[in-house]
């Protein structure tokens, strides 16, 4: 996002956040008592209500995303999917961690108290809808599923590319959670700029979560950051997700590579943060010709927003204009909707001019990149920021590929392995962050079960009698959890 | 630490500097390869080193510090413990929280590939020592360990109160790294506050944390978070432990509470970050009287340092000057050794006046603040800032109890019963953080076995094979560890 407008006519009046905001720290004070079995309930009601919402919502997201209706119905089962695995998670009650040290008067260092923590949750949290997944990142996606199943409210700020949506799909979600019997204030969507502004800064908010630009992101980062109280702040903001082809993969799989790299590039018209935006191919190889045609031949398609689509023209001027940069499909100042475009340049003009050519260009463009040998492609993977993913196409045991594989996973978040970067599961295992600037804490995810742990903090009960201890650490285990006790794992 | 000498004739060269930061980003390349068993002996072994030299070691610390010897005996006891704690947690594997799913065509979102998680060391990370434990959070203690155990190389900037005994230490840790096949660079002590600003500054550093004074951690912090690439920074600041009798506590126990708090509050000359520097008495309960007998019998003893002597002489001078504040024992401006000092209050005048009131003064002294009634009482536990700690002393079911125990666990890392803060037991559930001011890190410890999660990152493995994949991660197992296996956990 470069330039919002900073006020607009939909925009939540001051009084009106406040007022909601107040209502959210309420709601805190009820779900850090809720039974996480209840929550998970909640969940499950919120994903049948949108289910049976898709022929309602997705004509909306079509028409204000341009995505298409396939596409969306796609993602508002991902996004659904994604509700009932938290409420999984839930009822599994792993998340919470729960530790039981009992008293031990021979404990080496000294006697010791009984100590029992557990997991709660951080209060009320704000989550920065992505303007590029209108149902699985934005009102009901990641950020609102793990943030509500860790038991904090949510003030949600809607993304301004598709408000009436979001102000729909928002209207379901407060409604499927109070049928449910969630507290009153556990959820809003509010809208506009300042807006945003104002909900990380409020001392009320306890931790924030966001997806979409480098600069919207780090000023928002730097706001959460520099409070008097400072809070998480769980941004992920840009990637490139480079791409490695190595000599023996380009011998064997030149032409599956190819078409798997233009999918996967051209997938949402290029507007997903996992997009590979660099290739790596041997010089010499004719991958790059194979891309170009694949990519050429692809059709133009509309962007989110005309302010995306005015931002990736920019940038894609920017960087056609780079010494030693080509076009060699599609064109470097598109009119209108864009189709492919592929640049090529050699891993020595990439080099000398690294930073321009290694950033994010958020759009269906990619730059290929020829490498002369081994030791080169290793120095161009060595001065890449870092990555919410790399991938390695790679035919089996090669010299190059442990060297690649230990500089990508010191810069990456995930390392695909002969495939592509794009859909990215929702899973027990998955990973989505990185080091920055792909994420602004390199610690987390925010995508798969992981991502509960964003919103939870610990708390630990010394010597506390076992009728004021939370259920998860009383002696007879109420709730039957997996628990670790005097240090060895009990599960259940 | 208010003022310190900004350059002395011993800090370490900024030459030097980047030397020992370019040595510990070549042995975290190592480190990354390294297996959990072989670090847990590197850490025995500096632990037996550690122990041997005690009779080298603690008369430094004596001489440095003023702290008794069999306090700092127990403390070096403490710190080897530690040590081994963390060996424990490498072999058991649970702390890689290594996470495989499967590849499943029929995962309901959509065909999922393999993927498998773990985490991975951060790289060099930059510790604070700090001056009130010159040996479990300090050189070799508690954040050294933790960032050994995870793999990260560690820049120690030495606290300049004991700089002979950080010599020494550092020296002892180098030595017994090497000797137990440690690879160089993993470990170096430094000195300077220049220096500790050079460190934190510096983009090869990955992370960074610190114990010490709410303005130092701060301004740390805020470089950490303002670098181009924003790095984790785990700062545990401040905090005034409140703790609470209730009525029937009182009626029941009142020696034995009066006798505990005047024991808790001047252990170490006061110098803990979990002394309890506020208690809520019950008004006219004679309880203030006898906490100001039992103080005022103690011996004045020596600070830690000059200037840990005059900060504390300013903030007690300070806090007794406030209106409706009595010095009930000890002096408000005491010549010389500082002795036990007890002030006392009134809710009403606490409230009127609670940011001054409730600040953490690092030394002796303590506020006793007497409340009328339940309501009065939960009030001003409402106006407290974030807390290490938070007592409360209940002899059975009182109504106020479960009200002030909320308010509490919202406001606090741990929350001590019919006991003391100090004192903090090295174990599996122990959690030494919370809110800020307490840590500027809400979700992390700086004690326990948990502290180690501060120096991981996760990454996932896509559809990699076998033969790449970490050790934690081929199918087969070949380390034993624990695992979460398509969403369920497999103890081994």
């Amino acid at each position: 996002m470069r330039q919002q407008e900073r006020q607009g006519p939909g925009d939540t009046p001051p009084e009106e956040l406040d007022r909601l905001i107040g209502a959210g720290a309420e709601a805190a004070r009820v779900l850090v008592g809720s039974r996480p079995a209840d929550r998970a309930g909640w969940l499950e009601h919120l994903a049948a209500r949108l289910d049976a919402a898709a022929e309602q919502l997705v004509p909306i997201a079509a028409r204000e995303t341009h995505l298409g209706v396939d596409r969306l119905q796609g993602e508002l089962k991902r996004t659904t999917f994604q509700l009932g695995l938290f409420a999984e998670i839930l009822r599994d009650g792993s998340f919470l961690q729960a530790t039981i040290d009992h008293a031990d008067p021979a404990w080496p260092m000294g006697p010791r108290p009984d100590l029992r923590r557990m997991l709660r949750p951080l209060g009320p949290v704000a989550v920065y809808a992505a303007s590029n997944f209108p149902f699985a990142f934005s009102v009901a996606g990641g950020d609102t599923a793990s943030a509500l199943a860790a038991g904090c409210p949510v003030l949600l700020k809607a993304n301004p590319s598709h408000p009436e949506l979001s102000a729909a799909t928002g209207a379901k979600v407060s409604d499927a959670l109070a049928e449910a019997g969630a507290p009153e204030g556990i959820f809003a969507a509010v809208m506009g700029f300042e807006t945003g502004i104002a909900l990380v800064k409020d001392p009320r908010i306890r931790a924030a979560s966001f997806t979409g630009s480098l600069r919207g992101g780090r000023a928002l980062f730097d706001l959460a950051v520099s409070r008097p109280e400072p809070i998480p702040f769980y941004g992920e903001l840009g990637s490139v997700n480079p791409a490695f082809v190595t000599p023996d993969a380009c011998a064997q799989r030149a032409d599956d590579v190819a078409a798997g790299f233009v999918g996967s590039m051209s997938l949402g018209n290029g507007q997903f943060c996992t997009k590979p935006g660099l290739l790596f191919v041997p010089a010499g190889s004719g991958l790059e010709d194979r891309v170009a045609a694949l990519a050429g031949a692809r059709p133009a398609a509309p962007m989110l927003s005309e302010h995306i689509r005015s931002g990736y023209s920019e940038a894609l001027a920017q960087l056609a204009e780079r010494p030693g940069v080509r076009v060699i499909a599609g064109k470097a100042r598109p009119e209108g909707d864009p189709a492919p475009t592929v640049l090529a340049t050699t891993v020595s003009d990439l080099l000398a001019d690294s930073e321009a050519m290694t950033q994010e260009c958020f759009g269906p463009a990619a730059l290929v990149v020829s490498y002369g040998s081994e030791a080169e492609l290793l120095t161009a993977a060595r001065v890449l920021d870092g990555q919410l993913t790399a991938t390695i196409h790679s035919s089996g045991p090669e010299p190059v590929t442990s060297a690649l594989l230990e500089v990508l996973t010191e810069r990456g978040g995930r390392v695909v392995w002969n495939g592509w970067p794009t859909g990215v599961s929702v899973t027990y295992a998955q990973h989505h962050g990185g080091p920055y600037p792909a994420t602004t804490s390199v610690q987390t995810t925010s995508v798969g079960t992981a991502a509960i742990d964003r919103f939870l903090r610990p708390v630990t009960y010394q010597d506390a009698p076992d009728d004021v201890l939370p259920p998860p650490l009383k002696e007879d285990n109420p709730w039957h959890l997996p628990r670790r006790v005097d240090g060895m794992l009990q599960p259940v």
